[in-house]
């Protein structure tokens, strides 16, 4: 494809409000950014509004807070939706997301019919990895085919469907199990839409997927080719005569757990590496990370240096001026077909056991991620990979310096809350409750097409709240339940620091106070990236903590009265999405109501920029832990912690 | 090679004095640097000492200072120069050099069979691009020759030749010519090594190479394939029995000349992706650029993420673990094919035309490399070669922000020269005599070997400037004489600024004052990088100025008289080198002391920090072009000077 067009520059971004998210694409747009791809916030993507309880610390952290048609109108605002394509990261509230999408290009002048695009809708994921489901597993399979049916009805420009790989890989999977399962859910969505009668030629063009590119850098190269070569097998059993149905078009972004928070700029330098194997293997979609990522949001330079990566590999390199370059490469052949046999087997393994909606059921792919993810940190910690700046070479510079991007998360709240209450003031309450009762109806009977329910629920006003909890009311909110891995990064890990010295540190922290020490790992808020949470529990258990994990999406009232409950020496928070500031803030003081502040210490881990670490240690957090930190060094900074004088860090006011 | 062992992480670097650099190589090699590469300064290239009066303005600023053993053993301190090697760039002043590290290595107990590293010792292509050379060519072939012969006697482990295409590229040749002069020098060495009586197996196996880098992706690629393949076929023609004596072996950098000042960290992705073309290509040892290097020196920072650029690539991505990746590619091969065919036949024309010695006294290569350059630029200020951040997607951020490294030149002399008087008042004046005689005298019979005489000399604490001087008595300094190629430019430049319109006001100024305006392009002090002040040259006179260029290595009087003789309008300094602060504040004292000062204006192009241009626009420079500044922009540029009332521009302080 390169040679007559060259992959397109879609940025993933979104923050705060819709009005602020579309003041940055349209600088992206004007400084050579070619397709959206809107970033939205956690309450969002879990059907909440943001003046939902449950919504608070995360309304507009980690992508930009949508509500309503108003809120999408804003946030496209000056945009043609006729000719810029707009990709949106949207798997458990895609009803009403993609209703509102569709609304708004209708006033602003553009029929369905004229929208181009992709909508994630890749719900078995979800259950996989990243969490942003709302029902459980069967109904959300109902509305990715419904999304499918209505999408290929009335918007032939659109892509109903992106099955991600990507955030398998960032949750631990390596490129092969990565490729394996993404394709397992295609098959799986295929036949999906197969079984609402649909014909192959009608939907599967519009099937697009969407891989991570990690830093093995041959090997994901190899992945790209063979995944075409294995998509265009998998399509053709259903004899489609359009060959478009059996070319494989995929959307890729550069690995964010490859991003280090050390040392920054080394992220620049992987994102490039990353980048090229994508083009190399022929992406037709291209989102490069800031160099910024493991500490924060991007701010305006950070965005600009990961858009202008795409810039330069496009205009200054010449490596788009082929087709397949590596064709022929003895080496990369070999390592094409070494990695299409391995996929195979796993497709054929995943059909023989009943397929993925089964597995996912049974949380089988979750738990081979998770043990994936364990290992690497593992030969991580105990430097058999090397992690520049992080496990070797390291500066001592630290990660202070860059700017970061703030949100005020509170002052969106308000904000939306606002918007919110003009809205429900304005519109035609008996509309809106016509609209919203058809979608209950949907979710009792089954009959009817929910995202065409939802685009009327949506024009009549309804919230992205609403329409979810319209569907909930039948359905019920889904909750997960899988214990996480044991005694795999212990038997991996057996290099760097002693892992057996510090085994006996927890013994004798044991028979010094008469029990073992008792960890709570923590999720709070709307934030479902638990690689790290899972991670640093099967390994603090590994080294004899006794390890509780938080059900997702606690708010911080419920995690205090676990911690309580449990009676634990410390709860370990992990946040990813920014929601921090106010979540953790608000355990601390849960905790102090209960006298238990002394009791029980807190420390945080994940993507945490400075200035918030110096607020929450004034307020009582412990220790810090960035993204990517060594376990046997946590797990020793904790011990210290216990065993140091109660509250907080010496040198901090209280 | 890299199943085995891979590349070697060597930096260029060098600055201020023998004592600070030391500290910084210590430092880069605990964090990951494997070899040494010294940065020499330019008055130490040229032969002079520290307190020459040419050298001011020069002293420590693009490299370190060494005019003696003395600074030699300091650079070295507590580096063990029997297992760090260390590659010299050293080409004019390459016997007082080497002797030095020779005597210093000896000093530090390692005789010279224990020592491991390269000698750049490639002074064809300084008469080409570089003209850092001392002598006229014959004589300072008869230096190479003599060279390669000590080193083959006794320094088995020591590269005596590195044949630099590397300079070639930065000057603005293309892959293709890069390789073929290259090819072509080093057959040169070759046979003058073999008219000195030497065997091929003797020498061979310690010729290397060292190629520049650049964007052109899958041509560099090629050439370092086609690169080994036509050495193997130049070398045994000559009949080898040693298969190392046909080996190819490189150093590669990426390209200086890629990089921009608008947006530095853009520099982090050329730079990656030019050092995976090095690696892609098996290069045995590599150099990355610093992101800052178009604005300065590189600091601490930028030169840790320049290695560790190398590092990531190394330890993360796996890129080396395959020799030769790209075998086999349909596309790569039939590249490698082509670009072996087009140098093959440069490489016939050479020699059915006397050979490279004869073509460089002409000039032939200069002007065909300058030809290149031109054309480059006027495709950039056309807008067909794109640069992302410079002629496309501008981002308005500009240079600032990041921090510079700054040596001042004024201290390192003054510290140099103590030095230099400490060490005249304390060693054996008649034992320096007699030694400083004998290479005289080699100079005046060709008897015996230089590199032998000037380790006596050496030792004896003679410095760099008087064993260079002990040989200019007999053989004088060179004085190049090259007019600029023209009408290159105009013609190749049709695109972006109307180029007719500049013409027009060109002739507008003439009809306005009677004459065309009139420049003097300046180079001063020991600074030979002239691409950008050639260029400038060709580009102006296209537009319709007249055109004056100075001579190489002027002073600012020199300069100051060229200008009045001349009576030009303006004078267009050059600086790549650093030596700006003082040359271009003397050259202002010198015009205003004849009163000129209001009648010339003076503006400053090149590699110059913000806080230097500050410093000097204060003191009255008119105006300042960074690197890749558009030729057309800078044409109206000085227009609007010369327009203008006379003095500094408006809101500095005169």
């Amino acid at each position: 494809m390169y040679r007559g067009r060259p992959w397109t520059v879609r940025q993933y971004a979104g923050f705060s409000t819709a009005r602020e998210s579309n003041a940055f694409y349209r600088k992206c747009l004007a400084e050579g950014m070619q397709g959206l791809s809107v970033a939205f916030d956690l309450p969002t993507h879990r059907g909440y509004d943001s003046d939902h309880p449950r919504a608070r610390g995360d309304v507009g952290k980690a992508g930009v807070a949508v509500d309503s048609v108003e809120d999408m109108r804003a946030l496209f605002e000056g945009i043609p939706l006729d000719r810029v394509s707009v990709s949106m990261t949207m798997n458990g509230a895609v009803l009403p997301v993609l209703a509102a999408f569709v609304v708004a290009a209708e006033e602003q002048g553009v029929p369905p019919g004229g929208l181009r695009g992709t909508i994630q809708n890749d719900i078995l994921k979800e259950f996989m990895v990243r969490n942003t489901y709302i029902y459980p597993p069967a109904p959300s399979m109902g509305i990715v085919a419904d999304v499918m049916a209505h999408v290929a009805g009335t918007m032939p420009g659109f892509n109903s469907i992106s099955v991600s790989g990507y955030h398998l890989q960032e949750a631990g999977a390596d490129p092969v199990l990565e490729l394996a399962y993404a394709l397992a859910n295609g098959r799986e969505y295929l036949e999906a839409a197969l079984g609402r009668g649909l014909a192959i030629d009608d939907f599967a063009p519009r099937m697009s997927f969407f891989f991570g590119v990690g830093m093995d850098f041959y090997v994901e190269v190899a992945k790209l080719r063979a995944a075409r070569l294995l998509w265009h097998g998998i399509v053709s059993a259903h004899g489609p005569k359009d060959p478009r149905s059996t070319a494989l078009r995929t959307h890729c972004q550069t690995s964010g757990h490859s991003l280090a928070a050390q040392d920054p700029l080394n992220n620049v330098v992987r994102t490039t590496v990353e980048a090229m194997a994508a083009v190399f293997g022929g992406t037709q979609s291209l989102h490069t990370n800031a160099f910024d990522e493991a500490l924060s949001l991007p701010t305006e330079e950070s965005a600009r240096v990961a858009r202008n990566t795409q810039l330069i590999l496009r205009e200054e390199t010449g490596v788009a001026d082929v087709i397949d370059p590596w064709g022929g490469s003895y080496m990369m052949e070999a390592l094409t077909r070494d990695v299409a046999d391995r996929v195979r087997a796993i497709l054929d393994d995943v059909r023989e056991r009943g397929g993925m909606v089964r597995l996912v059921e049974r949380g089988e792919p979750k738990a081979l991620i998770e043990r994936a993810a364990a290992l690497k940190q593992a030969r991580i910690d105990g430097g058999e990979d090397v992690v520049v700046g992080v496990n070797r070479y390291r500066s001592g510079a630290g990660t202070g310096g860059a700017d970061v991007l703030d949100v005020d998360d509170e002052a969106v709240r308000r904000e939306q809350s606002e918007r919110l209450r003009a809205l429900r003031g304005s519109r035609d309450a008996k509309a809106v409750a016509r609209a919203l009762g058809r979608l209950t109806e949907r979710a009792r009977t089954g009959e009817g097409n929910a995202l065409g329910l939802a685009v009327e629920a949506m024009r009549a006003r309804a919230t992205v709240g609403e329409v979810s909890e319209a569907l909930e009311r039948v359905w019920g909110r889904h909750r997960a339940q899988s214990p996480p891995v044991s005694g795999i990064y212990g038997a991996a890990y057996n290099k760097g620091m002693d892992w057996r010295r510090l085994q006996g540190e927890v013994r004798a922290f044991e028979e010094r106070t008469g029990r073992r020490p008792r960890m709570l790992v923590a999720k709070m808020g709307q934030d479902g990236h638990d690689r790290g949470a899972r991670v640093v529990a099967t390994a603090f258990s590994d080294a004899g903590f006794d390890v509780d994990l938080s059900p997702l999406f606690s708010t911080p009232g419920e995690v205090a009265k676990q911690a309580l409950e449990n009676d634990v020496h410390v709860v370990g928070v992990s946040s990813q999405a920014g929601g921090h500031r106010h979540l953790v803030a608000e355990l601390l003081d849960r905790l102090r109501e209960t006298g238990a502040a002394g009791r029980v210490a807190v420390v945080l881990g994940g993507i945490v920029p400075e200035k918030d670490k110096a607020f929450l240690a004034e307020r009582g957090v412990r220790a810090f832990f960035d993204p990517g930190a060594p376990v046997p060094e946590a797990v020793a900074r904790v011990l210290e912690v216990l065993s140091g004088p109660p509250g907080p860090a010496p040198g901090r006011g209280a």
